[in-house]
């Protein structure tokens, strides 16, 4: 008997006609003699009407409202979907956070799921029920309504697959896996059939939107096997797990890039402790999130360069923190801010020499040039023109054999 | 310190405008001095959606999982109106009915509310908070979610006001009040300021669709002075409250009217016991909804005619009901699928002698032939053709001072 969480995501529930069709996928797996707790998001597009009448009400709504207003968009899909199921002749039930209960801590539309009463659920499916969960919230240990955050369906998923102890989590999308690159922009992307939990890390922070990063960080700390699959076609879908179970073929994985990105360089920066913290605090301060940070070697032991990335729509904020800085001294201040970022990830990078110098060659090949680099253990990140983007992807693409 | 319920109906929740000018009313009743508890209704439509939505799943759609889809609707307004009234600077909570809760008995789908915990609610009163409350449902001894039935947050409204023993309750709706006839058809239409449980109930259920009869019904069984009163303007509404506060001047209070009806009369049925419960049992048993019945004297104390009205879209299902019935006899069968009920209701009528005289020779002024009559303390209904309605209804509202 194997017990398995199936999340399917807005996408996947935007209609009844999707409602009916998720039903199905779930009528066949349950059919195969597995335990199946399901986990919905709301229809497409809701979540983002509720949001849009709570800010036609007050732009600073009161949060613990906008948790009751948010969560109900998951209880529509959960009722719609237990219901589909029962008309396919499949026992099921929906259960509300606060008939589980699924408990968070945190704050209002910033909680995270510390635990949940497992004992009813497990007699339900034990008896041959499929139980419905709505995804993304959860109630506090004062009796609220909370939510887990944007997109936090995923990690309603994987705290379930954990608490349950399930044999695998399931997440059910408009894709059909993770690719090497951007299809949509490089046709000779590649699915993806194993790949990493930190490469997968890697990836959906640098923009392949397929699972919220912090689900998959969840999965790794727990060790919780995903499968990202498609909710509309047969295909296999992309497994993700722990790297000893992977057996690398290739060093690179995949090709990520960022758009909307803006370099900031500071030059001739005194070269002595507590200097990148004055920097940064102030725009930690002003919400500004701050990315790539790459310091170079001092070279005469005085003064040293110092570069960062931002979005840039912070550019401007970021520029005027930084002049507007009093504690902080530099030379000189280059920005750009029409660049974008490339990154490699793979987690054979690790054990294979070559992958700097080849990526560097390649962009010289193009006849590009790069502004700035990072590298980590399974990643390496260059900063170019944005221009050069596209260029770039696919050359790298080539070079690394994922065509 | 004067404890009120303010019930926001559909149309008065119909918007996000709407809901922020409901809570500017009741932000002006809070500000007055008063304990607040605010019931809503789902946004208008939306009940309607909802179900269109399982109707397309399913034709039988689970009734546990409708419960929990339907009662989405009403957590929507709530959250919205205490995020406005928190906006407008008056402090409030939406109270989801499982975190009172509030307890109901009976199948899903039509459950009644039987408890509610009132101490929560009643601390938070008193500490200046305005308590929101979505209507039309509770939760079950086993924990499930309950729908009260259609309409049924006027029966939410009343049920709050009687458990936490308010000293109102006020019924905001898309009307200003109850009208001696209807205002759209008989512009002479005037607002009646007050009205008596008993006159309401028979306007209620005569088409006069300004509240649910089983709401008035238990405000009546447990005298709870209710209003009913208009969003959108500042007039004062209607009051509707026991019979002996009230001041009777006029012996009629309004004319109501039901189209769509239809009559059948069975000719030379045996007189004797037994016979009409052979008639209805059938129709009952086929859902068919049996409005007047009106058996006439015996004339030869051998048989009698026997005449009753249906719903005009059952007429076929009774006709058939009717002649496939082997345990009834009758000479014929005489039926008119094209006839109005008009009712001239008050609680005056009881003392005051000439009403039945007056209507009959109002309408033989108009030439109205009367196919069908009935009287109860305080109505008396005639079954009219159809065509003669609005010419039946305006000339007994002028006969009975109403204009």
């Amino acid at each position: 008997m194997t017990k398995k969480v199936l999340k399917f995501g807005g996408t996947s529930v935007g209609s009844i006609e999707r409602i009916v069709h998720a039903a199905k996928i779930v009528k066949k797996e349950h059919s195969q003699g597995n335990e199946i707790i399901v986990v919905v998001s709301a229809m497409a597009g809701k979540t983002n009407e509720l949001i849009s009448q709570s800010n036609s009400i007050s732009n600073k709504f009161d949060k613990r409202e906008l948790d009751v207003l948010l969560s109900s968009g998951e209880q529509v899909t959960s009722a719609l979907m237990a219901g589909a199921l029962n008309e396919l002749g499949v026992k099921s039930k929906s259960w509300m956070n606060w008939q589980i209960p699924i408990l968070t801590t945190g704050h209002n539309t910033n909680s995270r799921i510390i635990n949940i009463n497992v004992e009813n659920i497990n007699t339900y499916l034990s008896e041959g029920g499929v139980a419905i969960i709505p995804g993304f919230q959860g109630i506090s240990s004062s009796g609220d309504i909370t939510t887990i955050g944007r997109g936090g369906s995923d990690a309603s998923a994987v705290a379930i697959a954990k608490i349950f102890n399930t044999d695998s989590c399931e997440i059910y999308t408009d894709v059909d896996g993770v690719y090497s690159t951007d299809p949509n922009k490089v046709p000779v992307a590649k699915k993806i059939d194993k790949i990493s939990y930190e490469e997968m890390l890697e990836l959906a922070s640098l923009g392949a939107r397929v699972m919220q990063a912090s689900a998959i960080q969840t999965a790794k700390m727990y060790d919780i096997p995903l499968q990202v699959r498609s909710t509309f076609t047969d295909r296999k879908g992309t497994k993700i797990f722990s790297e000893e179970n992977i057996d690398y073929t290739k060093m690179v994985t995949g090709v990520a890039y960022s758009k909307n990105d803006a370099k900031i360089t500071l030059i001739g920066v005194p070269d002595k402790p507590g200097v990148a913290a004055d920097i940064f605090e102030p725009l930690d301060k002003n919400q500004i999130n701050v990315d790539m940070v790459i310091q170079n070697v001092s070279s005469d032991g005085k003064t040293t360069d110092l570069t960062f990335t931002v979005k840039r729509n912070d550019f401007n904020k970021t520029l005027n923190t930084i002049n507007s800085n009093k504690k902080i001294k530099f030379k000189n201040l280059s920005h750009n801010d029409k660049v974008s970022k490339i990154s490699i990830v793979g987690a054979g990078m690790v054990t294979t020499p070559g992958v700097t110098f080849k990526t560097f060659r390649a962009l010289a090949d193009e006849n590009i040039n790069i502004l700035a680099i990072s590298t980590s253990e399974i990643k390496l990140s260059v900063i170019i023109s944005e221009d050069d983007t596209l260029k770039a992807v696919k050359k790298l693409h080539t070079t690394f054999d994922l065509d």
